[in-house]
């Protein structure tokens, strides 16, 4: 699998997952539930909370939403991308009113046009500003640390709302160094986790100021979390053999050291930049310092289906590549370099790309794989010394 | 593990759980997820709909809940036991009215109550009947069907809700045919699968009148289901491992046959009931017909801890007794007897009851595993038969 | 599974066995080997060689002999029961001249015959004096000091050869200690794993006395293996799965502590014989002292079929038990108490005896079950006490 | 891993291995233990016998030597590599007089040397012909059916005995069509399972003539083999969890077309050869159309160390390749395509290999990687419509 996530589960991980589950109301789950919360937040990069859901990351920005806001809210949303328009689409839908600042998807959020809109907003009625991290659609970062100084520099109290339910664990992401105030994520990116955990990192000024609002909720709620989580349970059933996995998950990341996982990251992504550009072809994110190191988003040559060619490159080589979501279906494709994966997976992958390429009569330049290895071999002895 | 849930995974799913995690949105998913929704038809015994959500039961049950009611809705519920209690209490934190008719803890609902209440709700202000099919925290059962009858002999047109959670796939669960509008379950108990996974059956009815109530929702919605399930997906991401599981469970549950599956329980409880007869004990539930299959709650004499029982049994036989709950908190310990039990699984539990009893000086006379061992005996030829 | 062997492999050890094959050849090998072989080491309790082959016990038995003798060389054997009787059928068919002392298969070997032979072998034409140290087709144990002390007492050469296969790991045995100078087994039944590898442990003197002699050998000799075990390494391709597997086995053996192992099994037998007694059935050991901790053969009821009756209990209780062999086909069943057992284990089988004498109308009295529970009861505090 | 063996074992295989061990004298076994010996057959192409052994490779070329020979009998073997100077110290160790061909190791045997020699054996003291089907130590392969019509043309009859221990279910091989009277192979090359299973596939022919020969053994004897495994049972203890492995590898086997299988090795072999002669180097097999498709075996430029070489590879891309063993150490490093391998998958090996030649300092053209790669996408057409 080369699609941007699920990512594949390492062995180490299902292995933990099929173990027998065990009471969560029994004295053995306290550590496998301390060691999860206590370890989400050396992830998350947090000393403040961390809460985890038996639900999909879709849950978790519900979570975000309906502990941070009253009904009819008003928030700034920023649009990256297909996901930053669901979450926008889902506040919509459950009562709050966001703003959606118009994006060309070919970067992150824009700072300045945040705070631009903030120091509009004498009011203060925004009680919120979202942003997704990693733009899953297009393979474009935003700038969180950059987010927060434009809601300071505005003066303005709305809370900083983060998705980075694909950037987590992949690319360099510090909840309290940067001033988020929630942050949204999920198991299957760059915790190698299958679906099924989700995540609210909170700020203690997040966590107090949920105390107030009134959006109905119970499965959700952060303050039913609080006390139990602190001796390692959780108020209700929680998916006790996912944690199982997410405990191992955590351990394998601290293994490598999460700054060699992002760094290791960040490699791929400019190798497989590298082969984009000697195909001739080029990358949806076109903001030079925003792109991911997740998955790279791909444009196809103009009149040429970006589905037919994933097409022909999964009958052929059996690998599957990600597709464009919504404005640009069928015209991109996306290269996943998220998870556990080397050096010579990403030659594997982009061998079956060049080869696809050829097969699916795409017009391209040969040598992408090639250009690729010239990043790898040059950096490879750098990132050996960074180990 | 003799708690009466999570019951123990057997090992044919634990493997179906540790495969590999493939893409939810990829051509591979659709007979992973047509199956399991189709086949979790099967065990509801429905051709109505059923959903399934990445979350415990607890979130199944704010599904049933915000999908059904609108603000301010009245229900009516009955005080079963704790997990009646707590679905109340949900109930009434989202913002709904539930009245909650007050039962004593042993037995299950009683029709004749429910009907007199709706009979005085002339102006059918009452939106929903809200009743535990088989409650945990006592081990009695509620006649659904006959409490389907009450609400008909009223004249009423309250939705008829279910919390089958604990009972489904264990004892006799028939949804169209006994009219019920929405049940609840989930992944841990008679599907013998690690939490994580909820379900919720719905009627035609309930599905139509769903579209009208305006309790604000997306995570749960029902309507987002309905397309993408028709061809075997989901709106959002599922929890894909869970689902394979669920997949081999649904299996294992059709090559014993469900009506085996029932007769095996009911065996067990009875010869469960027979070793506490003959210990001097009594069980929690005392309405005959009422008691569950699934697991026996156990009153202690007075005077003795059900905890420093449990705590001994724990030490010395490694067997771990479910705990009484809230009103019954340390005076009923539970044997649970569900998911993949045989009658030597019966018979270990309870001789390490029996020898925990002595070993903790609680009064009780000897044979009660002799006279489960003579009740099990009597039957066995019968259950061959019947196979 | 109640059958003698192979024992039911715990879980940890299947996982154990169930990861990536490693080249045998590679750097990462050589910890699995070493701890492999200094792992036995402990288990044999012994600070000599221990040799390890991807083989069956049998084969284990083979190079035994091909390693300490010469064609035509003469053994002194006892016939303990059914494996010896085979190890003597072996030995007679490699070429050697094997003298098989006559037992009632009723107990273990006499140390006194043995040393009055020996005696008469003012020659020292016998080369090893070889006994089964827990006799599986009988469940008795030869007192393997003893048989040391006699063969020293008779002031002969003999080398002690001993069949631990199914005693090693679960009861009492002293390699160095009791001079013992080869000794074979299998991992299927005290190290809990599947059946596949074999062991040699070998003294100092038998590993020299082996350079001299001249059996033909090439896979199972002895002198190949030292060098390459020195590091942790083999001469040919090893079981590496099973040794990943034997690792975890012999953590868990020194987790628990051997002598816990050893108690276990010990108390175990001594409830079987409780049950039995109270049945009103005999055991086939009748040497008091030598009743294996393994397992308990029973004798069937003159004119009633013991492979009848364990149809019968297989049938309606899913359990199996050990069938008679050979001299003692259908005349005896056995029962199991092996590897990875605990109390209500025990409890689980022997209800299901008793009810499966019910069912095939074999003559008994009722409450065997009982007695060993009141054994267990009686004598859990002092097993609590020792470990 | 790379190297040429133990291949990589599919999760599938991993998976079966893993399952709980039963009884191998239980009702179930039979069907385990037909499925493994008919199964094989097709393996072999041989509706005579194949019978299998828990032990290592080297134990079926013992087994094999022992039932075809008497001692001091004379073979015939040929020096193709370093395998087939084991097995020829073997049999001179265990009492056989067989002569040794000499070969250059740059190709399989030679059918005219071998003729040339039987034609002089007026007197047939010869008894076999063993010749090594893949040479694992230099990636050749031996044209087994003329072996065998040279034998025929010297008119002699001597048997043909033929090690394919690596070359089983990944290259071509018939053995009723071939005349080959017996075949040693094992668990852990082209059958993709962890070591500890070995096979001699036999002939009517040689099993009539085992009869009579006189070389002591017990545990490899083919005879004893026959009667039980007619049902599928085994005279002593088998390696049951291997089997569970080997009945689903030849499951896969089948599923994906023996004839694909080895169409896919040989597509690998020749674009693998394509990248050694971009890189301007040498294969150490230098005869065309005996190259294999198991493994590559590639001479280093002269002056460089291939055990260097594959240390910086390992250490930098974690790809390990096989090293060269005994006459060719330090010369050959040897890149495996084995198993369970895909386009991608080799496509990660060479990129490997290329990129560890310029981080080790070989001298070497760049474009290896690319030219297997055209390789691949020319044959791609061909090897979809073959399927």
């Amino acid at each position: 699998m080369q699609i941007p996530g699920p990512s594949a589960v390492p062995d180490r991980i299902l292995k933990a997952i099929g173990q027998q589950t065990i009471d969560h109301r029994g004295p053995d789950f306290a550590q496998v539930g301390l060691k999860a919360l206590e370890g989400m937040k050396t992830i998350f990069k947090t000393e403040q909370h961390v809460f985890i859901f038996p639900s999909s990351g879709t849950g978790a920005w519900e979570a975000a939403l309906v502990n941070s806001c009253s009904p009819g809210d008003k928030l700034l949303m920023f649009e990256t991308g297909h996901f930053a328009s669901l979450w926008n689409k889902m506040a919509r839908r459950i009562g709050l009113e966001p703003e959606f600042l118009e994006g060309d998807w070919r970067g992150g959020a824009e700072p300045d046009r945040i705070e631009a809109r903030l120091r509009e907003d004498k009011a203060h009625e925004i009680k919120a500003v979202c942003v997704v991290h990693n733009e899953t659609s297009t393979g474009s970062v935003s700038p969180i640390a950059e987010v927060r100084k434009a809601i300071d520099a505005a003066g303005h109290p709305a809370l900083l709302m983060v998705d980075s339910i694909s950037g987590l664990a992949s690319i360099d992401f510090r909840f309290d160094e940067w001033g988020v105030d929630v942050c949204v994520s999920g198991s299957q990116k760059g915790l190698m986790l299958p679906p099924g955990l989700s995540f609210n990192a909170v700020s203690a000024r997040a966590l107090e100021h949920s105390k107030s609002v009134t959006m109905p909720r119970s499965y959700w709620d952060w303050q039913d979390m609080v006390v139990p989580n602190q001796t390692g349970y959780f108020p209700y059933t929680p998916g006790t053999n996912l944690l199982y996995g997410l405990n191992e998950a955590i351990d394998m990341l601290h293994e490598e050291g999460l700054d060699n996982v992002f760094a290791r990251h960040a490699r791929h992504g400019a190798a497989t930049r590298a082969a984009v550009r000697a195909w001739g072809l080029e990358t949806l994110c076109m903001r030079q310092g925003q792109e991911s190191g997740v998955l790279t988003a791909v444009l196809m040559p103009y009149g040429h289906s970006a589905d037919a060619f994933r097409a022909t490159t999964l009958k052929h080589y059996d690998i599957s590549l990600g597709n464009g979501l919504s404005k640009v279906a069928d015209k991109v494709f996306r290269i996943g370099h998220l998870g556990d994966f080397n050096d010579l997976m990403l030659m594997a992958t982009l061998s079956g790309v060049e080869m696809g390429l050829a097969q699916a009569g795409v017009p391209y330049h040969s040598g992408g794989a090639q250009a690729a290895m010239e990043h790898l071999k040059e950096t490879t002895e750098e990132r050996l010394a960074a180990e």
